[in-house]
């Protein structure tokens, strides 16, 4: 089938799932769930193809663990599913409504975007993931996966194919470009005829090739370059729980710090401290040259472009700087828009920091660990958006959704 | 000034104007009114040389009078201008408070986007209109108009930077390509490092390059391919008052009709009512064959690919169909997702409809007319979106602004 085949089936299929009930949407994610079940066997099989393969090709440790799906993982992502049939549908919802002067009943309707493309690397979790959120918000999704995990995403897909059709929906909900060839990217990025939405999840290189080649609305997110500012008045010790939470908890996610801000007034105690308390877990500090001048343990001198990196590792960069102003100024220009904070007792610095910093998520006194759908009590994520328009930071079912205006008039003219 | 500096200075002064009071914003919208005011006779002028040039190169009247400035126009502007600023500001609103389970105090606040860059054409009105609304918003701009208008819009952005440098603003908050080269459009597509949202105002040519050759987000919209139905129960009287509104009242704009749907079993007497009232007041039937047939007045053979034309002229296509189903297959393939309506009595078919036409405004008994942003009660108008993402239909305000979700913690770690 050429991908252009897909688009118009996919087009098609996003039709029916727009008008099916919320019960008949739930009902396909249990009937996917109790298959994956099924054939929990056949999954870790396909998936050990895959796995052997990167092992032959020398892929790291850390890839492969994301790769991997046994039994226990399974187990955990068929809960997730069934977590995802229990919230709330909002297709349908309909808000904003008012009668105006003009005579004009007029709402808004939350209905299906239509047909999403999401573009992904590695963990094939994604594959169920993605295609459980686009069904249970009524739309069509066309799924390009990274070419270490095919194995386990055919079947995968084949699994969820087998399930709509036992529901009476069209396999075609949900599909997978099977060619690993990049070009076919390139040519789904031009079908703006048939896709609405590309969601690509993966790394800065992917987010800039779909800028730079779709003609359809892509949601460029994922990527966090984030940072925690320590000013003068925080509580130090409680400062450092909050670091080391968001540096050490799952340093290899976008909501992890990538570099911390220290006031001068506060950096020799707090360095020290600081770096007594990190190095023992792991951490690597990268400091600038003023704190590596405080600091009296062990630390890498921070390079060009070291705080425009986003670590994925135990890495965290150290910056001592003079206040406020030049934590805002450091931000601005470093920061990918992800989550930045602030740690501090002075409220008129707290609010002056929320007003400046414009990123999707501002924290103060919070680790940067919370920009997450399920953290933010949005029941499931899809991404998390650093772009501006539709969507920002942690985007649930509703950021899957959008909306028509109704207009009803006992035949109604406008003057 | 290269387009790359002037990106950069529009996203320095969308800082400033990100911060600065609802009062302070109402006020430069003021001063610039009573500086058009204090120029009138100066725009005119400019305006006149404008109009000269059309008419050497021989541009229609119509297109002439989309030109036109004069005094009671600019007076009507500035009337408009007043109305912008009396509207309630969006920005900094707080909303989707809640406190979660894991102790997070969180909200959303309404943020400007940051620079928008508008492409448009002809109606230097626009001018005015896209710098009062993105200001009111907190939002630079960066305008592109059409060469048609070049004398008039530079003396209108002259006029516009004085008044911001007299309300201590940076004169860059608006700025205008002087450039006329369509390269500078393909340029300024790519600027994605500093401008946040494209609005390209202006004919479906003008959307299909914006949406190819862009890097930054597109607000497509703006072409409309509107239809209404007539349903076997409409009133016929008050229908005939609908499609003439929706047809005659100002065909040259994106929500006037441009199709007529027709059940067959009223076609007969329809149809030559609707002739007998509409062809009086100039308009053309560009009937299908089916309608043709009973007609008994005079009509034009409807072509292949006439029902894919957004006629803003006094045209109107009239198609005889056999009921909801062919309407609904007619409008898929048809409707550009702009404006469609159905005029019936019966309230089952009024909701198919409704469910079924995923267009971003969908009417029941009411004219395609008021799919405008004024008509919609926002207030003002910056475009119409037909595209899915960020805003659907007649954006205002609030449709310039996107949001910051705000965290605030007791010292607060993820789990």
């Amino acid at each position: 089938m050429t991908l252009n085949e897909m688009g118009q089936l996919a087009q098609q299929a996003s039709d029916v799932l727009a008008l099916i009930k919320s019960k008949d949407k739930n009902n396909v994610l249990v009937a996917i769930s109790t298959a994956l079940k099924e054939n929990t066997s056949k999954i870790v099989a396909a998936n050990r193809l895959d796995i052997e393969a990167a092992k032959n090709a020398g892929i790291s440790n850390a890839l492969l663990d994301r790769l991997l799906i046994d039994a226990p993982r399974l187990a955990a992502i068929i809960v997730d599913l069934h977590g995802i049939a229990t919230l709330a549908d909002p297709v349908g919802e309909e808000f904003d409504s008012k009668l105006l002067e003009n005579g004009l009943k007029l709402c808004k309707r939350r209905v299906p975007i239509g047909v999403i493309g999401v573009i992904y690397e590695a963990r094939p979790n994604v594959t169920i993931d993605i295609a459980a959120l686009c069904l249970k918000t009524g739309n069509a999704c066309i799924l390009r996966g990274g070419k270490e995990t095919i194995n386990t995403n055919l079947i995968l897909v084949d699994i969820i194919q087998q399930a709509l059709i036992h529901c009476n929906l069209p396999k075609t909900c949900v599909q997978y470009i099977e060619n690993t060839d990049r070009s076919l990217i390139a040519e789904l990025l031009k079908m703006d005829q048939f896709v609405d939405m590309i969601i690509p999840r993966g790394n800065s290189g992917l987010q800039q090739f779909c800028k730079e080649n779709s003609t359809i609305p892509v949601i460029i997110g994922g990527v966090g370059i984030c940072h925690l500012y320590v000013h003068t008045t925080a509580d130090l010790d409680k400062a450092l729980a909050i670091i080391e939470n968001a540096k050490v908890q799952r340093p290899s996610v976008c909501n992890a710090l990538d570099t911390l801000l220290v006031d001068e007034c506060i950096a020799a105690t707090f360095l020290n401290k600081l770096a007594k308390h990190l190095i023992p877990l792991g951490v690597t500090l990268i400091a600038d040259k003023k704190a590596k001048q405080y600091l009296q343990y062990p630390a890498i001198d921070a390079q060009l472009g070291d705080f425009d990196k986003e670590w994925l590792s135990l890495n965290l960069g150290v910056k001592v700087i003079s206040g406020l102003n030049e934590a805002l100024v450091h931000i601005k220009k470093h920061s990918t828009q992800h989550s930045d904070g602030i740690l501090t007792n002075d409220l008129s610095i707290a609010n002056q920091f929320i007003d400046h910093v414009n990123s999707a998520a501002v924290y103060v006194n919070a680790s940067t660990r919370f920009t997450d759908g399920s953290q933010f009590g949005l029941g499931a994520e899809v991404a998390v958006s650093t772009q501006k328009l539709h969507a920002r930071g942690p985007m649930g079912l509703q950021e899957l959704t959008t909306y028509k205006w109704i207009g009803i008039g006992d035949h109604l003219i406008r003057n």
